[in-house]
């Protein structure tokens, strides 16, 4: 099923641009990586980046993005916290979010989760991940098999420190010992977010066929229903209200 | 089961200082009148304020705090940001949270459910409002019958902008028209966090028997378990990693 | 948009055929009113009831349905356990079905559910319900301001008596003074369930616009998402385990 | 914190009779090792099994259970459906239920959860397994550190075919690289029900000390909170209905 949903990839862009070793994984950046990805699903997608003005991210763009894939890491204090304060009135009216990996460590996922969601295990040791589904009912896992397995990733190991999810998705195992919840679903206001946890910057992950699927399938899901606002505030009685004695 | 539970309560202390009607009711505040309705549970609890010095709430009383007691109102924007990030952090680490009332417009309630909790519906009207137990099995539910009836409340109405309750305790119905979810608990880190709703500062509500017991039961709930902390930060392999070819 | 969902629609069709008041309301049954509900929402429904050889439920019938409907009342009983097992294995193995009114006293909801469901309160007075939206961000609301209101409906009353849901979409208001989780979803295996409080035999609700579109939207939720099946059983491993002392 | 809390730990009890490598490690049944384990925390536990009159398990016995625990594996088949219906329905009326391991394909707990939860991989390979704490605030986590590790375990592996669940506490790693859900809260009815993966019967698992305080703290957790019962069925209006014209 082919969906018309706008779509925004954000990108801190600057591994890219500093190190060697990510630069040949992701020569034209990450948010192009994830921008081809989505192309081959049908889903056509904007990129926008922490150096350009507003980061890229300005009321305009934003008011005509119906989700937004959000990728940092070594920069996420130079985000600003207008642009921050921005995204967050996005995702309340109704933008769905994917905050792919290292974003669990963004302002803008600790904000809407309401915890400081920096807390985690970690570990860069070339090691197997294996993220296994848990729920197979769910869309975003829609056309995976039993499970994703990635050669060489970074560790994320538990307690990862978000409140406990609406759903959740994958579970990784990795070759070290550990364990983490790598599919996550939150809603805040109008807004579906979805983390998803594969994605370090010297892996090629974000081009592994299933980690492309997953994040189109979730692109998908987290785009608005088209809902009816709610009124708020002060309001007349529907009902006549009997006076008391 | 009486339990050893730290307990402070924290009252903006505003209304009963400069409106009568207030004044008639709580006249020694909201805070004395919470206070003595967890004391009739074998609760004892302290107070705070305000206007005292850090409104209260140092350090030294929030490190011997096991749970907090929150209202507020008129003054959501007097709390100063440094002391809201001081007991979010208390929160986090596992202190217990109860926001009533008005207090789901509070700073800290915004910050750590990660929406801007303001948004319902709402009229002054003397109206009756019932709270229908919908989980007889919480325990922030035991000793109550079916509902509680309060003959004359403030309304609050749906869409309530928060996001999805881990647990959904109390739904409200109110004489003019109006549903709204009146018992919710959150997780946030290792605190646990029960908002509840009724209390409106010209109502004398917190005298009503269920209320004062609702609350207790809340307090008991929302202690810490005393669970180890985990371990965050890079981490060694626990297991063995075979080298890649 | 326009999905191809294949859908069937199951009512016990006894309160039409005996009862004069009812069969005023729906002259061709329960199940013709939602079907053509359905169609103005461009989707085919396909029906089936009680007194069919096999309750019109062969194994042909559901391996042809992706989303079933389900309305029933004073015949619970009489749906054979043989056809409720068959429902039953369609549900886990991914078919969506729509429970409605009076069949959460159903042999297959409570099956699913792991409840006896029949326990709620209930009331025939004419009186006024209102369905108020909890969740404005959820599929099954799009398209629905902030309530649906119906003149006269039987009340259903808390506390019903089922597991906690996984999404609360909506919440009744009752003018005699109960309130009701009337939207619930649920999932069992690779199937979605949505529980619809709304449609009384005796009421005309399923011809209100509104009402007709939050089954449309369910069908289109609860259609299941075509993820690739889970393994289960013995299985060898997919590391190589190290050998213990 | 010591509680009186009435507990039956039911044992299917047959490996232990009939296999030499089984009763070598529990020479007493698995039940007296229970036992034994709940009552260094100060909770005493009597004791029934299968092939006991009414598998030990009569009205009166349930009547004074608080909490029951369940290990079953080779005889599901045999537990009758009389017995299990009278335990379903202690379970609804607010009786706690403790489901170890195999006990996850037991009559009563796919009864419960409305799924046949046979559904898992499985290995038997001596294999390592570390059950990750996933919400540490959780009470029945009280006292453990970040993880529980098991030297020789039987492997259990998603996907796991339960409901989500309430709470998820556990997520096991194994090392032949598979994960599992391995702790879960669910309620139904009154009663409170949790599962917990360890436990095969050919190690000594239920010895380790973790696992006997998770246990004792899962009894703690499952205990009846005491609330008064809802009414159900045909009830008079609270309120005035006014007449329709």
């Amino acid at each position: 099923m082919k969906m018309t949903v706008r779509v925004t990839i954000w990108n801190e862009y600057r591994h890219e641009l500093t190190d060697d070793k990510v630069k040949a994984v992701y020569p034209h950046g990450i948010h192009r990586a994830l921008a081809d990805g989505l192309a081959e699903h049908g889903i056509d997608a904007g990129t926008a980046t922490l150096d350009e003005p507003e980061h890229g991210l300005t009321q305009k763009v934003l008011e005509s993005t119906d989700v937004l894939v959000w990728w940092g890491h070594m920069a996420h204090h130079e985000v600003s916290d207008e642009i921050v304060e921005r995204v967050y009135r996005s995702v309340l009216n109704g933008m769905g979010l994917i905050v792919l990996h290292s974003g669990h460590c963004s302002k803008i996922f600790a904000k809407l989760l309401g915890t400081n969601t920096c807390a985690l295990k970690w570990r860069e040791a070339d090691e197997k991940e294996r993220l296994w589904i848990v729920d197979p009912s769910h869309p975003i896992a829609a056309g995976i098999s039993e499970y994703i397995e990635l050669e060489r990733e970074e560790m994320y190991g538990e307690h990862f420190d978000v409140p406990p999810p609406e759903e959740l998705v994958f579970v990784s195992w990795f070759e070290g010992g550990e364990v983490f919840r790598s599919g996550l679903t939150y809603r805040r206001g109008q807004g579906k977010i979805f983390y998803f946890r594969p994605g370090h910057e010297t892996y090629p992950t974000y081009y592994h066929p299933d980690i492309k699927r997953v994040i189109a399938n979730a692109v998908s899901w987290a785009a608005p229903s088209g809902v009816a606002r709610p009124v708020y505030g002060n309001t007349q009685p529907l009902e006549q209200i009997k006076p008391k004695q």
